[in-house]
C-alpha cells in the first residue's frame, strides 16, 4: 500500500528504513495539473463546516480557481453553520451552499467532513443519494470502522478514497495561506484507494491533497489510517499529553513548586521548547538539549515501557472495535447526559498567568518532563512499527502530527481547551484514555525515577530507525513556525 | 426474578421500597434440611483453590459433615494449590482431591470456581465430562457473558444455578467460622436459577447457599447478577475506591497535610470510620456523624453526578459486552505483557506509617472524604435501581458487601494491595476505571467544593429508599466486626 503510481504527478521514490515509499512532493507549481487528475469532477461537494470541513473547502476553493470546477459546501437543514460559510463566500445564489442531500446529489466528487455521530446515522441516506459514479472522499478511516462493525460497507459502483491532512483543520488552513509566501508550509497527508472502479482514484486522491496543500502526500491502507488515528489521538496527540501535564504538575506541586512554575515544567515544556525542538532537530536533540541529561534517560527509562503498554492496549480496542463500540454507547449517553469538560482540574486555571510570563523567562526544557514525552512518542512510534505501518504514517501521526499541529494549537490556548474543543470521537478518546496515561505515570514511571537508567532503552532509543524516518520526512516538509491567532 | 419457592425450605417475603422480595433466612439450624435440599446429590465437586474456591469447599465440607455427601476438589494437572487443599484436609486418599476433569465427571453438583480466563477456555472441555443431568453451578455470572459473546450456551440437559456470595473468599470463610459462636455472622447470597431441567434447581440453589453460611439468600437472574456484580467491582467496591483516594490523597497533600496526615483523611478514613459506621447504621448516619456538615454536603452535591454518569458508562460497556471484550483482549496481551502493579504511586509507600499510628490517634470521619465516598456509592445504588436491579441485589452489590467485606480486608492491608491481588477480571477492570474515577473526582468533584451544596441533591439523598432497603437487609444480617488476620 506505500506504492503508487500516477498518470499525472511525477511521483518520487522515498528511501525509509528497510525499504522504499512512494511519495508525491506538493507545491503550487503543480495546481495546473489539477484539473487533468480531477478526472471527471466539475463539482466537489464538502459536506459539512466543522475545522476540517472549513478549511478544505476555502483550500480547494483557492486551489481550483479558474478551472471551472466548482466547490459547495453542504449543510443539514438549519445548520447554524451556515452564516459562517456565507462569510468566507459560500452562497446560495452561486450555487456554492446548499442542503446536505442536494449538494451530495449534485457533486462528482462528495468530501464527508460531517461529524462522526452524524456519518455513522447518516451515511446510508448520503450513499442513496448520490450521482451514479460519484466519488467518495473521506478524511478519516472513521466510516469504514463504523461499516464493519455494523457488517455493512461503502455503496458498488463508486470509487472510494481519503485524503487525510496530519494536522487540525485550523492548521490545515493556516498553512496552506502561509503556503503562498513560505516555501513548504503545508499539513502532509496520506491517501488511501478504497475501491477505484473507474481507474482515476488514485489521480483524484493526489489532486485532492495537493489542493489542500499538503508538502508530501503518501500511500496507506483505509484500515490501516484508521487504526493510526484513532490510537494516535488517543495517545501521543491527545490522551497521553493530558495524561501526562496532570500527572506531572502535581508532582512538581508536591515537590515544592510553585503553581505556575509546576505549570510550566509540565505544559508549557512540552507544548513549547519539547515541541519546538522536536520539529526543529528530531527526538535526540531533546536529550542533547537538557542540561540534565541523567534525569532524562532515567525518565525516558521509567515511562517507556508503561507507555508502550499503554498503546498496545489502545491499539488492540482500536482494531478490534471496542473503541469504536464504547465511542456509540457514549453518543447514545450524550442525549441525558451531556459531555463534561476535563478543563475544570486545578492546573488549568494557572494557563493564564503561565502564558503571561512567558515573555519574562524562556520556558526551560525540563529534563524530567522531556523524558517522560519523549519515552512515549516513541513508544507509539515503536507500536505503530511493530503493527506494520508505513514509516511515513508513523512520523507523521505519531511526531509530525504532534509537534507541527496539535502541540503548537495547545500553546496558544492550552491542553484541556484543545481537548474539550476537538472532534466528539477525539474527545471521547481522551478522556477514556488520558486517565490512564495519568495513572501509568503516577503508579509506574515516577516511582521508578529514583531507579537508575536503563541503558539498554537508551541505546535502542538513540539507534531508533525513526529517526531516519523522520529526518527523511523533515526534508519534504520543513519545519515551520505555526502560530495561532 | 425475585420471587421463589422451596418444597424444603421456609421462605420469607421481605418488604422492600415498591413491593417485596422473597427471601431465606439461613443460620446452622437448617443444616439438617440440606440432605433432602440438595436432591440427588451425593457428590459435590468445587473446581478451583482460589480464595473462593477454598473458602466455598471448606463451608460445604463442614456443613454438610455426617451427610454422607461428599465434597471433593478438582485441580488442574500440576496445580501449586495441591498441597494447600492437602494441608485442609482435601487427600487423593480419601478421593476428596483430584484432578479437575476427574471431579468434574464424578460430580453430581459441579461448582466452577476456576479462574475467568481459564473459565473462557475450559468450559468446553469441562461441559463434556459432566454427567447425564449433572448440575452445573456458578458464582458469578462471567461465564453467562462469555457465552453469549461467543454466540454459545450451557449444554441442555443439566440444571444450570449460581450462588453468589456477596464478599470476598476469604470474608466467605471467617464469617462462616464466627458463624458458629456469633449469630448472623456470614456472607449473604444471591441465587439464580438458569436451566431447571429436574425441577429441583431452587432447592440446590437454597441449600448451596445455606451450606455456605450465608444469613440471607435472595434470588436474581445470572445476568442480573452478571451487570451488578462486574459493574460493582469496576465501581464502588474496587475502582471508585481506588480513584477516590489516589486523588484525595494528593489533593490533601497539596492542601498542606504531611503524607500520612494525607493518607490518613483520605483512605484510612473510607476504610475504616466510614465503612463503619455505613455497617452499623447505614448510610445517613454518616451524614449525621461528621463535624463540618456543610462540608459532606457540598462534597456530596459536587461528585454524586460525574459518579452516577461514571456509572452509567461502566454499566453500558458491560451490559453491551465490550468490557468483556477488553478482558479478553487484555488476558491475550498478558502472555507477553505481564500486569503491572497499582501500588507503586507514591502514597502506599505510607501505609505502614498509617497503620502504625492508628492507637494512637482514631481516625477522624472526614467530611469531604465522607461526602464523596457516600455520594459514589449512593449513586451506584441509584443506577442499579433505574435498571431494574432487586434491592436486595442492590444493598448487597452496592453497600453490604463494600462495608463488611472488601473495606475491611483494605483496612488490613490496603486499598492498592487489595487491588493487585483480586481476581484477574476485577484487577483488570480496576485498572480500566479507577483512574476514571480519580480523573472525575480531580476534574468535577473537587473543583466544585467551592460551589455551594445542591439541597435537591442533598433531599434527594435523606428520602432516598435505599436507606430503608438497606434497614430491612440488616435485620436479617447484623453488622459483624471482619477481623483480618
Amino acid at each position: 500500500m506505500t506504492t503508487f503510481t500516477s498518470s499525472v504527478f511525477r511521483t518520487e521514490t522515498m528511501t525509509v528504513p528497510g525499504g522504499t515509499e512512494t511519495i508525491l512532493r506538493g507545491g503550487r507549481d503543480l495546481f495546473p495539473l489539477l484539473p487533468a487528475a480531477l478526472h471527471g469532477i466539475r463539482t466537489i461537494g464538502v459536506l459539512g463546516w466543522g475545522p476540517q470541513g472549513r478549511a478544505q473547502a476555502l483550500n480547494l476553493r483557492d486551489s481550483l480557481a479558474g478551472t471551472g470546477i466548482k466547490v459547495a459546501v453542504g449543510l443539514r437543514p438549519g445548520s447554524t453553520s451556515a452564516d459562517d460559510a456565507r462569510a468566507h463566500g459560500f452562497t446560495e445564489d452561486d450555487g456554492t451552499l446548499g442542503e446536505l442531500l442536494a449538494v451530495a446529489a449534485e457533486a462528482d466528487l462528495v468530501i464527508l467532513l460531517i461529524a462522526d455521530a452524524a456519518l455513522a446515522a447518516q451515511h446510508e441516506t448520503i450513499f442513496q443519494a448520490l450521482k451514479p459514479g460519484a466519488t467518495i472522499g473521506l478524511s478519516h478511516g472513521f466510516l469504514l470502522g463504523h461499516l464493519r462493525a455494523i457488517g455493512s460497507d461503502f455503496p458498488a459502483g463508486h470509487p472510494v478514497i481519503a485524503v487525510c491532512p496530519k494536522g487540525m483543520g485550523d492548521s490545515v488552513r493556516r498553512l496552506y495561506v502561509q503556503g503562498a509566501t513560505v516555501n513548504g508550509a503545508g499539513i502532509n497527508a496520506s491517501i488511501a484507494v478504497h475501491a477505484d472502479p473507474d481507474g482515476h482514484a488514485t489521480d483524484r486522491a493526489l489532486a485532492w491533497s495537493v489542493a489542500l496543500g499538503s508538502p508530501y502526500t503518501f500511500a496507506t491502507a483505509l484500515s490501516a489510517e484508521y487504526h493510526s488515528d484513532i490510537v494516535g489521538e488517543r495517545a501521543i496527540l491527545l490522551g497521553a499529553v493530558h495524561g501526562l501535564v496532570e500527572a506531572l504538575y502535581r508532582y512538581f506541586r508536591l515537590q515544592g513548586a510553585d503553581a505556575v512554575s509546576a505549570y510550566e515544567r509540565s505544559t508549557e515544556a512540552v507544548t513549547g521548547p519539547i515541541a519546538r525542538t522536536i520539529s526543529a532537530a528530531g527526538l535526540p536533540a531533546v536529550r542533547a538539549a537538557v542540561t540534565d541529561q541523567d534525569l532524562f534517560d532515567r525518565a525516558y527509562s521509567a515511562a517507556y515501557q508503561p507507555a508502550r503498554d499503554l498503546v498496545a492496549e489502545i491499539y488492540d480496542e482500536v482494531a478490534d472495535g471496542t473503541e469504536l463500540r464504547s465511542v456509540i454507547l457514549a453518543e447514545q449517553r450524550l442525549a441525558t447526559r451531556p459531555m463534561t469538560a476535563i478543563a475544570g482540574s486545578e492546573m488549568w486555571s494557572h494557563s493564564a498567568a503561565a502564558h503571561a510570563r512567558r515573555d519574562a523567562a524562556a520556558t526551560e526544557l525540563d529534563p524530567l518532563t522531556a523524558g517522560l514525552f519523549v519515552a512515549t512518542m516513541t513508544a507509539q512510534a515503536d507500536e505503530f512499527a511493530t503493527r506494520g505501518h508505513a514509516w511515513s504514517e508513523i512520523v507523521n501521526e505519531s511526531i509530525i502530527e504532534a509537534v507541527d499541529s496539535l502541540l503548537p494549537y495547545m500553546h496558544a490556548r492550552d491542553v484541556a481547551y484543545m481537548v474539550d474543543n476537538c472532534s466528539r470521537t477525539a474527545r471521547l478518546g481522551t478522556r477514556r484514555w488520558g486517565p490512564r496515561f495519568q495513572a501509568a505515570y503516577e503508579q509506574l514511571a515516577l516511582p521508578a525515577l529514583a531507579g537508575p537508567a536503563d541503558p539498554k532503552a537508551i541505546d535502542a532509543f538513540l539507534h531508533n530507525p525513526v529517526h531516519e524516518a523522520l529526518a527523511v520526512a523533515a526534508e519534504l516538509r520543513p519545519s515551520v513556525d505555526i502560530s495561532v491567532s
